[in-house]
């Protein structure tokens, strides 16, 4: 299978994290995808994914799979070792539930921060911003910061006492807030003592 | 189970669509929230689901799911008949993928167009909006429409040629859609045939 990604970006992150978890790294050929010049946008990428978002999974049929929660149940089916989605019709309901949340009050809010409150990628690649939305939801993220750091104080991980997917989610979103300049507040030392714990993983320290 | 929701509204919808899918209607009691005078705000209802949204689904040990994307896959998992979210790797990636599309070109672009760009829940519950956002997310979603009616035009369901999740979201994003007064336009003849052929489904014509 090929990964169609930017490396360092906040969603390839997600997904390396999940393939390096599986011990699955090696079985994929990752492409990069020149972003800063506009190739997602190109018609060769849209056909690809039509969001013309990073990254996508092409698997060997040729089928192309985007969207990170996707790319991730597909890899976590895929590959053996300990499940990243869960096993249980209930523990699997509470991890994609948490992973929605991470995703709507950290990581896309930062996104939207970052793309409409500051400079974002650029000029050339920032066609529109509304600067007030973005402020907004850099506020939203703030406030997701301080309700995943109370979860934090009540389980070792996002969604319970085992690593998942929306540990993965939460800890690309602390890596875009900290690339955005959204500081981390010291005093949520649930949130900054899991972020320290996740960074030594060896599918993030490598 | 119990679910806390409000009726006819579209989130709530797709749980309910699920449900009867499944033939598993009667197997939930239903909780009316009145969002309407803010329930959804009160301290109580954040207990449930701290985004303060519906639906929030209460199994019966206690634990409370909310996220239609977890609430569905619980529900399809726990109740036999044909699965909504797939079944093998490669089908489960293609459904979630779609039902992300649908969610985040179509019904989440819906609902800030209406939450942003209208009158929404009116002036007590709308106590910020950004019009102009709001309006940018109604051209989104007109474009997410022509995008489907693409993908619809290649096969008889949004996922492929098997009703799933991907269908459900997309068919609340046109009741929203509608609700919004953002009119479907008849040239998009495949999105209109496939409307037409899932409002006739037992689950959705009751």
């Amino acid at each position: 299978m090929k990964i169609y990604d930017v490396e360092n970006f906040p969603n390839p992150l997600r997904v390396r994290i999940a393939l390096a978890e599986k011990n699955a790294t090696s079985n994929v050929e990752f492409i990069a995808v020149d972003l800063m010049n506009g190739e997602h946008r190109t018609d060769a990428f849209l056909a690809k994914n039509p969001l013309g978002a990073v990254p996508v999974l092409e698997l060997d049929d040729g089928t192309f799979i985007s969207e990170c929660s996707a790319i991730i149940e597909y890899i976590d089916t895929e590959f053996a070792g300990d499940s990243l989605t869960g096993t249980t019709a209930k523990e699997r309901a509470i991890i994609s539930m948490m992973q929605k949340r991470a995703e709507s009050t950290v990581l896309d809010a930062v996104a939207t921060y970052f793309h409409h409150a500051t400079d974002g990628l650029g000029p050339v690649l920032e066609t529109y911003q509304n600067k007030e939305w973005g402020n907004i939801q850099g506020e939203k993220a703030r406030q997701g910061l301080v309700y995943f750091n109370d979860v934090l104080g009540n389980s070792q991980f996002v969604a319970g006492d085992v690593f998942s997917v929306a540990d993965i989610t939460l800890f690309a979103g602390l890596v875009f807030a900290g690339f955005a300049q959204i500081a981390i507040p010291s005093e949520l030392t649930h949130l900054v003592a899991w972020q320290e714990n996740v960074a030594k993983r060896p599918s993030v320290a490598g």
